[in-house]
């Protein structure tokens, strides 16, 4: 049997912008990663560049700015919750616009700033495999990112890979998000932050992580 | 064992809208529900009705003027297919504002003029779960139909349901679609239209109808 080395273990250091890197789950996705990488953090009002996901030029010049990335992750995106009988369609473009295009808009245009290799790790939600009253619009937008990771997987080139990180509500967030999940058992972010370092440091493309 | 009585087999005579009815889907879908039910045509340019589903105020008016109906069927929707490579966010949206809010426009809309039990049948297609070249739009809006109905099912008071069906390219369709989808075993449309049948006359919910 073949004997691991550290060397053949130990990921070198890699160059990571995280979009919503000053939220709840980017915080604890850069604790994780940041012992290991280099992390640039981004947001519309935070974080070392400012770029908003729902417009692409702003994304591009900041991805232009920063040079060659090894990954992208995004922790960022804004849902529409409330009930379907009253939901108006600029309700649910909310979810579309934001959560979806936003993410969608960051491997439009990241893919073209990754070297050889690199990877884009998006966010979903629990809520795609298991509906909440409320929540049409969460599991129609988590379900398309969710769509999307497994089209764009296989048309990426070089060696570029795509994710998507789908957690159970957080215990971290249960305060504001509790409400909406009667009898969910919340997850620690540290858990749900592992699977962005197992997507960002491992092989898989095209895949949903659940943290649940 | 009861023996089914031929009063228990029969459906009763059924008031159906079809937006779409013009179409490839939807004329065989006309065709097959037609035989025991009380069709609406309906379509943008085409159709006892005109309305369109990106406008939910145009099927706000054509559903008050319809009355009260035991069905609705979407067999429309627009798709961005091209390259990710080179995909702008306007082309993605051409897919999300189209074929998936316009369909969900519908449930939206549709919700308040059905009978108690009613259904909704939407569209959405093989992509979801087969990614093509050129298709991630496609798989994001179907797979994103595709959890719209699993969320709005459990939503829906009066026993009110909604599936979507997930065709395979239609023989009839094999010349415009033929090129995008190599190796695959074009269904014959008559096939596809017993899954809107299976819908609007079953008892499921929340789910895809595959026909493949
Ligand atoms: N928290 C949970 O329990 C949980 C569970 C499952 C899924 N999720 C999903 O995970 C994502 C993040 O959740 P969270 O609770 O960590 O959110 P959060 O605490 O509100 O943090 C959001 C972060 O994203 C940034 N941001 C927001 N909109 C942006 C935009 N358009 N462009 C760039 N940056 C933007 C914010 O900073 P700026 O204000 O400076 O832009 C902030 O850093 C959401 O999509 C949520 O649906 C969360
Ligand atoms: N054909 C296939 O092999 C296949 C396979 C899998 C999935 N699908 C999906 O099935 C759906 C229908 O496909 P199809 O080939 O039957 O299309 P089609 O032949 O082009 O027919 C579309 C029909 O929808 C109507 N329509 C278009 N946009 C509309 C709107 N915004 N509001 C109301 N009516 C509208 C059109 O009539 P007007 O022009 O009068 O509006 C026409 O009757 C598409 O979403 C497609 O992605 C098709």
């Amino acid at each position: 049997m073949p004997t691991a080395t550290s060397a053949s273990l130990k990921e070198s250091s890699m160059k990571i912008a995280v979009f919503g890197a000053s939220g709840t789950l980017g915080r604890a996705v850069v604790e994780r990663l940041g012992q290991h990488h280099d992390i640039i953090s981004i947001g519309r009002t935070s974080g070392d560049y400012r770029a908003d996901l729902t417009d692409i030029a702003s994304i591009r010049t900041v991805l232009e700015k920063i040079g060659p990335l090894d990954a992208l992750i995004a922790t960022a995106g804004q849902l529409h919750f409330g009930p379907l009988a009253e939901t108006t369609p600029e309700q649910f473009q909310i979810g579309l616009n934001d959560k979806l295009l936003g993410q969608v808009n960051l491997v439009l245009a990241g893919q073209h700033h990754l070297n050889d290799g690199g990877s884009i790790t998006l966010t979903s939600g629990i809520v795609s495999d298991e509906p909440i009253r409320n929540g049409s619009n969460a599991t129609t937008v988590n379900a398309a990112l969710e769509g999307f990771v497994r089209a764009a997987a296989l048309e990426l080139p070089r060696g570029l890979r795509v994710n998507v990180v789908s957690p159970n509500v957080v215990v971290e967030s249960w305060k504001d998000y509790g409400p909406l999940f009667p009898g969910v058992e919340a997850v620690p972010v540290a858990r749900v932050a592992l699977a962005y370092q197992r997507s960002v440091e491992g092989i898989q493309s095209g895949r949903v992580l659940r943290v649940w």
